[in-house]
């Protein structure tokens, strides 16, 4: 592929940054923990495997400047830089979960401060190294389920560029065409933000993958037509009964796929799943600036003073899901069972 | 109300550009047919009513230019123009109720060219008139099915500025608020062309009536959280059997209003109904411009060459339908006998 979307190179983060995309291709360097948080925030890097990427070299870059620290006091210091990464967006379990790894294992070191913070960078390369092992391996899982010949809509972008690499619900499709099937993927542009049209058409587009942008409202008239086989979404995070929490739309096209009899799986790596909370209705979903929703660009679009909702995320019930495609592999209802047994 | 869609004006129709709402507010002068049938097909005019009126009054241009002819052919052009006329844009078939009205006047009229003139001249100004009784009449029918205190889900524009004045969704809630129920409004901003962010927005803050901006895709959410207690949207054809042709979008939210036991209402007024189409899989959908999804006004979204679909409208099937509402009153199930009954 002819891009990347994050490198660790020379003790700094590179980022592609996204909210360019696709008429501008410009990375931003990330040389400390704030830059990494505020690269998070303003969605330079998205995608919840992606954010929990960015995390890791981001604490590890607050790290060496709490070099000179006694252990204790480092430790201290690290613990609070950590609450302050996961504050960043509190909807996508990743990033405490890649934060947490290598928090656990700072204070599970016997050695110094130096050693911690080499531990922890070797951690954060392992993290991003994993990743990409875990969307090829959950991009095998999901193409069984794939038709030979399939029309596949997919939302928002869970490709590559979500990821360290290949992507989970992208990573399904690539896999899928690497085998040989006949794909045709519907991309939905994915308001506000626009990942769909920006991002998953542009990263297909790369891969000579067939697709076809259509505005969110789109979606619900072509399974009418039946011009969709199976949809398939990345997720931010999944409850311990299934229940997934994605970007903003999709317990809507789960509805219509319920409607129109067409298989709704999610694609997420073991990660995105927070056994900590029950049910969908516990994920806290984060609220967006309204300028998201009442500009494009600087280009105002409604009116001044216009009330705005805008919610980033949604929760699809797990009864909707017909299957959450894993790097340990394709987990049927019922999930809370399903998960269970492969965490 | 600080604003009119349309108005008939020595001899020139006057149409707020709705292409530059809520920015701007300037407005277009029509002189001939031809510029009535541009303004129809790029927008500056939008609403199944309103475009019906538009044509009619372009009509009424053209045949101005062919008010020398002898009577025959006066009615051959009138005709050729007609079919022009209606084949601006192909769903909405008030266009066609509106130009055949006023061909049948000429048609039936034993006076001369210039008779004929005057007497399409007059049935156009009726129309205009008569459109907005209708929708007041449906307002009322329609307000009797507004809980005391609503919460209301509308997609698009359908307002005043889809029709003469007061609107036909919008008539709905106009007069439930008129009536002194406490009605808050939810619209949809309404991909590709943004009626819902642009013009429902600005014609509600007109009237101070509560009204909070969402995407398309948040509509599910927001229902699934109890925060919608019913839909009402206008309609561009009615089948015999009740399906119903409307903005894109359209189907979905049906789809969503139905899961969640949400009344579903189509407010339109019988003009709209084409009893020659038994259902709705026989309405012609109009598929528009990719670059109305591909670019922001002269900004691009979307990599170059990609592949978009842009149907402008969607058909809902009358089974999730809960009732549509008429200037004849409120038509329930079975929609194909309630019709008839009114016709």
């Amino acid at each position: 592929m002819g891009f990347f979307t994050l490198r660790w190179e020379d003790k700094k983060l590179i980022l592609l940054d996204q909210r360019k995309l696709p008429l501008r291709h410009e990375l931003v360097e990330c040389k400390n923990a704030e830059s990494v948080m505020e690269s998070i925030k303003d969605l330079v890097v998205r995608g919840a495997p992606a954010i929990g990427i960015a995390a890791a070299f981001g604490i590890v870059l607050g790290s060496y400047k709490l070099s000179e620290l006694p252990k204790k006091k480092f430790l201290e210091e690290l613990d609070n830089l950590c609450k302050k990464m996961i504050s960043t967006r509190p909807t996508a379990v990743n990033l405490k979960w890649a934060v947490d790894r290598l928090l656990n294992k700072a204070k599970n070191s016997n050695g110094s401060t130096l050693d911690i913070i080499k531990i922890i960078e070797e951690e954060a390369i392992s993290i991003k190294e994993e990743d990409e092992q875990i969307n090829k391996k959950l991009g095998e899982y999901g193409s069984t389920l794939v038709p030979e010949k399939a029309n596949i809509l997919t939302h928002c972008n869970a490709g590559s560029l979500a990821t360290s690499n290949f992507g989970t619900a992208l990573g399904v499709i690539r896999a899928a065409v690497a085998e040989g099937k006949k794909v045709q993927v519907f991309a939905t542009e994915t308001r506000p933000l626009l990942q769909g049209a920006r991002l998953t058409t542009w990263e297909l587009m790369q891969d000579n993958i067939p697709v076809t942008l259509i505005t969110d409202n789109m979606a619900g008239w072509l399974m009418a037509k039946g011009n969709i086989d199976m949809v398939v979404v990345g997720a931010d995070r999944i409850a311990a009964n299934g229940d997934t929490a994605n970007k903003i739309g999709t317990y809507t096209l789960s509805v219509l796929a319920f409607r129109h009899k067409i298989p709704f799986y999610i694609a997420a790596p073991t990660s995105t799943i927070d056994i900590s909370i029950s049910s969908g209705d516990l994920i806290p979903i984060e609220y967006r600036n309204e300028s998201e929703v009442s500009h494009f660009g600087f280009y105002r679009i409604a009116p001044e003073g216009i009330k705005i909702l805008n919610p980033a995320f949604d929760v699809t019930p797990s009864q909707l899901i017909t299957r959450i495609i894993t790097e340990k592999g394709v987990l049927a209802p019922p999930f809370l069972e399903a998960i269970k047994n492969i965490l």
